[in-house]
């Protein structure tokens, strides 16, 4: 069983997200344990002071280097896996990918560390620290839902979590291609018609339809995935049909 | 007052992230209204079904467009602004960036739709949405996540939601330069040590200390943003130093 456990200073953000849908799921399959940890807890002092003024001046808090420490490590001790991933979010660290879903799945034990508002004490990012991970090029107020989108990209991959009634239909970046388009019933909705190749039952037409489809989306939104991608003779023949028709 | 409807089957976990923090007060001062919308409510029929088997054949299931049709107008209906944006949440979508962000905080109505597990029935995209956001290449159970990550970095924006005491020392992407490093008290941490610089009380040196390291880290970790910086004369030399240690 995985053990996932996530240092934040506002621990209500995760229960709805932890206790809905696959997340829970895997939670009851005792498939992985999730620990929400406030890590005020560990502050020493009266006040419990997590954060405060930056070294050189500066707007902004900064979070100490004690709490987090020592959270870290009752978190490890607790656990005891001999080499936990200790993973800090902010917007400085390696771009989060699937590559990097697929690697944290396999280990035994995550502690995610997030800020909220306030920096990080460098010593943090420095000594404790195996991964920094950002999702992406924007601003948010805290590491909390960065946390929240890896563990759930982490949990779905962990073995016996999907059942075959969660297919992988969201799956682009497995297959290397955006996925082609779906219809469902009804086939005329509001005056809106499925394409007419879906119903007619030819699997080797509707196969070559959504081939082509998916290539297309992937052309024309994320020209950038067809650099890593080996394309089929016939696929190289509709990329050269579709790029005559747009230079003509 | 920004508008913000989100369509999900799974309404219980916005929960905790909409009643904490930022998102929570900017919604106290009435900066904000978040409306979460079962959609399965607006299916017809007895059993309310909101999905159904894909024309063609394959695995997975597929949103069926009525539900979905049915719950946009009645939220465009209810709100009255003259022409919200339509977001989808989808891995075909359009990257996720800073710049959207900035771009959505304008507006006075989003509607979110997220699905979860399922395809979309290509007829919500074409004929329904006006925008496809994706906030990276990973795979998630659902859309319900990102639509937090893309509420979360717009509420921020809207104006008076962010007091002084939540300075943005998160905002790498604004500068264009990575964060420098942070550090607090205690000078001496368990025998890690903050940088003489910044107990010098020498502005001059601080600020250049972090210009440097600010660089430097922008430099070794994320060297595509740089592409798009204006370097100063300073900056360029000690990425010349740089480069010249790393290839000696």
């Amino acid at each position: 069983m995985m053990k996932i456990d996530v240092l934040s200073l506002f621990p209500e953000m995760f229960e709805g997200v932890l206790n809905s849908s696959m997340l829970k799921k895997a939670a009851e399959k005792e498939k992985v344990e999730y620990n929400i940890i406030n890590f005020r807890d560990y502050a020493e002092g009266k006040h419990k002071v997590v954060d405060d003024y930056p070294y050189g001046g500066g707007a902004g808090m900064v979070l100490k280097p004690q709490p987090v420490f020592d959270a870290v490590a009752a978190a490890k001790e607790k656990a005891s896996h001999p080499a936990p991933r200790v993973i800090l979010m902010c917007p400085q660290g390696e771009r989060y990918t699937q590559k990097k879903a697929e690697e944290l799945a396999k280990e035994e034990h995550l502690i995610f560390i997030c800020g909220h508002y306030e920096g990080y004490d460098e010593r943090i990012r420095e000594h404790l620290v195996t991964d920094e991970i950002s999702i992406g090029d924007f601003v948010l107020t805290g590491g909390e839902l960065g946390a929240m989108v890896v563990i759930d990209s982490v949990v779905r991959l962990l073995p016996d979590v999907l059942g075959n009634e969660d297919s992988p239909v969201l799956d682009s970046f497995s297959s290397g291609l955006l996925e082609h388009p779906q219809y469902t019933r009804p086939s005329d909705f509001r005056g809106l018609k499925v394409p007419d190749v879906l119903l007619s039952g030819n699997h080797r037409l509707v196969d070559e339809w959504r081939d082509k489809q998916s290539l297309k989306r992937t052309w024309e939104r994320r020209p950038d995935l067809l650099e890593r991608y080996a394309l089929t003779e016939k696929q190289q023949n509709w990329l050269k049909e579709w790029k005559k028709e747009r230079d003509s």
